[in-house]
């Protein structure tokens, strides 16, 4: 015997986990467990740079000087129906968003639907005209699809994934990577709307807000930003995790700070009332047709009184701006003058919100 | 009171129906069923001419002379993991092969997760290795993805629905129309692989075969094909509802006869005895590795050459012709010298094979 420690080979080296070893809602929230899947699961085998860029669509040069931008999304909100919109509403607008959010032009969609035995085809066949309303105010097509049947019990109705690819004008550089010290953050308005709209709509609010989910295609509002500023550094849309996923996102990718003003943040009083009552905060809600955007604070003005003549941007308002430190974090002055950080989700807040 | 036929106003005119009017396996079949409900529900409110060609991929010019073909599948196979595969395999080679049977060179895929609370996180990660090792094999690289988890109950385990993008060369027309009388029907090898192994895996066979899935990427197969030959008019990967099914398709889509040689069909011998004892046909059984090329006669013996040359067209033969009448369908001559229609399967044999 020796005091030499034992060599032992091990032919599985599992990775360390600093989350459960089971999938639970968590790992779907947009905060906190979900990019830690990401980064542990998907990340290393898959790597390449337009993953990683960790954008809302990847972008790739398909031929010389064509660049696409491709986004994909699964659709799951429950209840199928709801005030404003639908989940076939929801699965175009979503992908057409994403591919916007990089500044490009959404052009083709496909969509695959996974369909529970004993959905009433009726449903459907409101869910596929839905898609193609919101498909028609978006200017896309909807080119390919796929439809498989699963039993009764092996999902929730109806679930749709889209897929969503644009084009991408030359020179133009939109990310997260891009925010720069300085720059202001602007909202295309307010926030929560989407999430507590579905919490009323599965009846877990208890009381009535008439209050719609936001959802709507942003391209258009996109466009017409872009059409007066050359100063739009990044565009993303605030969806599962809200507002606070996804500048917490940003602040990560460009390494800043970024410092909302909690008085400036537009909620409307059903929305506050709902996150009163069920301790929510509506930065984390999940928002369907609002687009923040990083964006030279030179072009602020110029890009506030486009969004203003558009129908998604009209209550747009700047909520904070991009400093140097800290890097990474996303902070909230308070209305009572105190800063604190707003962080990543630890878990889910509201499963199956989109 | 008169005679005449009492006038009725429906605000709502229902779509008449020849089949349920709430959704079964049949609708997920692949065969006529399904046919019917995209016919019925989703080509009236989404038609365009990408989506009404009815091949595989969906091939739209996205710029000057730069064509893309983009498709889709949701991927629900039950169970994971089985001999020769698992989800991830099949989600990536299925997408690939529906890009490359337009003639198109994939590049790009998109993968969307549904993911199951509680299911081992272990299983994601094999099956998304296996995601990579299909990807490296097939030379394509999944740039954006998307993961939702609902709850233990609303999904079995995992769901991925990927999309894949490719890009066309000019001046190539392949597609389920373009068969001609006279050209050679060509299979790549043997049917019924993939379905009768998955069967097994399920436990529903009663007996063991030895067999695996034949699931593999077919891109290079296909590049192979056409570097000899430019009378490639049709490529068609027989998956849900079989060769049967596809051809019925092509057969269609051209308005051409096509006549199968039954003697001339290669079935292995597990695969053959699997569906004597069950009442099934191979012609209807999925594969996820082989592909049907209606290729010019003239060309046939050297595109044959080629194929044989590959790993997965090595057993690739004719069988059978496509002939002027009767247009739209596919018959089958038998060993014992008479002919018999082959018609698209009405309801659902094997659900969630792929």
């Amino acid at each position: 015997m020796t005091n030499k420690t034992p060599s032992v080979e091990s032919p599985i080296c599992p990775l360390p986990r600093r989350h459960s070893d089971k999938i639970v809602q968590g790992h779907g929230s947009g905060g906190k467990m979900m990019a830690d899947l990401i980064k542990d699961v998907f990340y290393p085998p898959l790597a390449n740079p337009a993953l990683l860029a960790g954008d809302d669509a990847g972008v790739v040069e398909i031929s010389d000087g064509v660049r696409l931008a491709i986004s994909t999304d699964a659709h799951v909100v429950s209840p199928l129906f709801f005030p404003g919109g639908d989940i076939g509403k929801l699965s175009v607008c979503g992908t057409v968003n994403d591919v916007a959010m990089v500044g490009a032009r959404p052009l083709y969609l496909s969509a695959s639907f996974i369909l529970e035995e004993g959905l009433d085809i009726n449903i459907l066949e409101k869910v596929v005209n839905s898609m193609k309303e919101a498909a028609n105010e978006a200017d896309v097509q909807i080119i390919c699809g796929d439809t498989k049947v699963v039993a009764h019990g092996e999902a929730d109705g109806l679930y749709i994934s889209t897929t969503g690819i644009g084009l991408l004008e030359p020179g133009r550089s939109i990310g997260g990577s891009q925010a720069k010290p300085g720059d202001q953050v602007i909202i295309s308005g307010s926030l929560g709307d989407h999430g507590i709209a579905v919490l009323e709509a599965r009846g877990d609010l208890g009381f009535e807000t008439n209050l719609e989910s936001d959802i709507a295609p942003l391209n258009h509002l996109i466009r017409a930003m872009l059409s007066v500023s050359d100063k739009v550094h990044v565009l993303r849309d605030p969806t599962r995790g809200g507002a606070a996923s996804a500048l917490n996102e940003i602040a990560k990718q460009s390494q800043v700070g970024i410092i909302l003003d909690e008085g400036s943040i537009p909620v409307k009083p059903a929305v506050a009332a709902a996150c009163e009552m069920l301790g929510f905060d509506p930065l984390y809600i999940a928002n369907e047709g609002k687009l923040i955007a990083v964006v030279g604070s030179e072009d602020a003005p110029r890009i506030l009184e486009k969004m203003h003549q558009t129908r998604y941007g009209e209550d747009a308002v700047v909520i904070g701006q991009v400093e140097e430190s800290p890097p990474g974090r996303l902070l909230l002055k308070t209305g009572l003058g105190s800063t604190r950080i707003v962080d990543l989700l630890a878990g889910e807040m509201l499963p199956r919100i989109c």
